[in-house]
């Protein structure tokens, strides 16, 4: 269907036998959900050996008891689970709560008002402090900004990351840009993975870019893979070699390998940044749930047992994202209607409606029992500027329902589409 | 014995004699540790059946699936739990992760930076920012003031709690005092009960400071009782009585319970400051553990399991306690040598040297092979002007080995006094 060489005629009959599709799906009561990222019980079962698992053995490697206060790094064998996740040396992990938005928040908070490299460093002394996000991107990185009174600054998203000529051209002319998020890996909501030259420009923006300067680089889908394995370029290494290791902090949680509600998170980062950010955690905690890390830890010893168990999410999961990319192949190929691309892993696929289009796809599709993320959701402040952007999340409902949701779906989009060219 | 009515011989006799005994413990090489208030390895394990305890079932009584994301207030038998523990309702009741510091830190600093009742409502809107700190205290509780820039206050205790009239004419005179820290049961260190009179004028402080004012209740040890249950007057009632619930803050977890690095921690207030909070939650995590909080409420389900859980740390702790009164009675009990407080409950004893002795005292014991406290650590700026608090913490060592520490402690506060009257 190529809506731009539709007559008005063609377009009344096809609004008309679209109303009539999309009536019969509200009449059918539907109650669907694709919104959130978040494991279905089929995939959290897989770690319910978690409960129990100590057997009364609370002790870790090192004779910790794990059930009393302290340790601010987190256990010596989380740190090392954290470093065969990320792919970084355990030395430089710090183990955290059951959040790694937690720790991105506090990551945040300290760089902005206390300063990683003491008070002096702090962003907020420093006058306008704004951050780049590329766009589509992840909410709450957004709402982080949003709460700390930071500026955000859009960079487009392309097949192999952000348009990197954009923001090393925005760094070189604006000091008051301080950080960068970036979802590398099976990017959230698009599902790109950064490419190797991406990757190593990201690493050389410390050079470019004023004092303080930080990455966010949350890589919450390292190996959550589709069809096995696909590797991420190390932004570590890259950083070694050109001498900018202070200007990343990464960041990875267990939160979609194990139970998501009570996962580990981690945080990687160079001895300054580490020590920074200790500073500002020794204030607030007497230190993370080890118990909880020696949990995880005895469910996933290692990276082999660690791939074994994200082998059999993907068992669960690809279905699901072969029924949506299947319904989108099947109505919008070779279409004007929208684009998407095709992930290999993570939890979503990012559908690009014609401009002017996705709320109003999403409000019918609401009227029709399946509700989608708010469109402009995956936009600073959720306002998409050219309201195209729909994020589908497949992981929860179960392979009937989601059928039935992306029938709705396509009906929508086709609904809107027409309804809008018809309105111009 | 009364040093004021010593002669320069008998003191110099009675150096000779003490230092001899201090230097007969320094040969023995001992490694006793007296400093922090932690549950021993023993109290530990009254908690340990909670690994496993699910059986295999993650649903909440309401039907959430525990393991998954969500539920910024915590379950709601959590909540329940909270508020059984600390005397509120449960509706007034926010169950966070495993660290009540951490809810402390936060509300501090939402109530500072971001505004519990709207960005207008930010102490660091209004100028400088104090906060009354009764001292002796708990030395987290200064370290998070000062970690966020906020001049502190002290305020003497009494037996009875904080110095009210003190409190009250401060307050009247000073609009930028924004908060005051109150640990009301067994406070950390004297171990003193608030009275009946101390909560009913602490519950009228917010018709009295201004604007924005926050009684941040700190109710650590609200069943950690030595000698059976003793009431607290309930500040929420008192504050109901006086019109004056958005004044204070309160907070309390099971660290102290059941295992001390994974408890769940409890935050009580008014709607207004739970929404406040909770705004600023909403940007920092999806959520707590969830799992834990089920656990600890499948080992504590009501408020009965609760108290003979409570009495078993009790049969525990109690004869740590006589061991440390006992030997300060019969070493310093109708002595001018020092004084101090006899809990019923907590996990201090509270001893104040003459003054200008605590800090050489300390170190004698560390000399010696006992580690105490640091002096001051009690006070803001970890400065007793007076060098006088000496924390004792007597849970985590053995019988055997609080005996000897003991020992070790009346002979160091001896030497050091007798040495500082031969030097005054």
């Amino acid at each position: 269907m190529q809506l731009d060489d539709a007559t008005p005629d063609q377009l009344q009959a096809l609004e008309a036998r679209l109303a009539a599709d999309h009536q019969a799906f509200v009449d059918r009561g539907l109650a669907l959900d694709l919104t959130r990222g978040k494991p279905s019980a089929e995939q959290l079962t897989l770690s319910d050996a978690l409960d129990g698992i100590l057997q009364g053995d609370y002790r870790a490697g090192d004779g910790t008891d794990t059930r009393n206060y302290g340790g601010l790094d987190g256990l010596p064998e989380a740190r090392r689970l954290g470093a065969a996740l990320m792919g970084v040396d355990a030395g430089d992990v710090l183990v955290g709560g059951n959040s790694s938005l937690t720790l991105m928040y506090q990551a945040m908070l300290v760089a902005h008002r206390f300063g990683l490299a003491g008070p002096d460093s702090a962003w907020s002394r420093q006058g306008t402090v704004k951050v780049l996000c590329p766009v589509p991107g992840y909410d709450r990185h957004f709402t982080v900004c949003e709460q700390l009174g930071i500026e955000m600054v859009t960079v487009d998203m392309t097949a192999g990351g952000p348009d990197m000529d954009r923001v090393e051209a925005l760094l070189a002319a604006d000091p008051s840009i301080k950080a960068m998020w970036c979802v590398p890996k099976y990017s959230n909501p698009t599902g790109v993975v950064y490419s190797d030259a991406t990757v190593e420009r990201i690493a050389g923006l410390g050079r470019i870019a004023g004092e303080g300067f930080r990455v966010f680089w949350d890589n919450a889908y390292a190996v959550h893979d589709l069809r096995g394995f696909r590797p991420l370029a190390s932004i570590s290494e890259a950083c070694a070699r050109q001498g900018t290791q202070d200007s990343v902090l990464q960041f990875g949680s267990t939160s979609k390998i194990t139970h998501a509600g009570s996962g580990v998170a981690f945080m990687a980062a160079s001895a300054l940044n580490l020590g920074g950010f200790k500073r500002f955690l020794n204030a607030c905690t007497i230190g993370p749930d080890k118990v909880n890390q020696l949990r995880t830890v005895r469910l996933l010893p290692d990276r082999d047992a660690l791939m074994a168990h994200m082998q059999r999410h993907a068992e669960v999961l690809a279905p699901r994202f072969k029924v949506v990319l299947d319904t989108l192949d099947a109505h919008f190929a070779d279409s004007d209607l929208g684009r998407w691309e095709r992930p290999d892993g993570g939890y979503f696929v990012s559908f690009d409606t014609r401009p002017g289009v996705a709320s109003a796809a999403v409000a019918l599709a609401a009227a029709a029992g399946v509700k989608l993320t708010p469109a402009g959701a995956t936009f600073p402040h959720g306002h998409d500027p050219l309201d195209r952007n729909i994020r589908i999340a497949p992981s929860v409902p179960t392979l009937p329902e989601l059928e039935v949701a992306m029938q709705v779906f396509v009906t929508c989009v086709k609904l809107a589409s027409v309804r809008a060219a018809l309105a111009g």
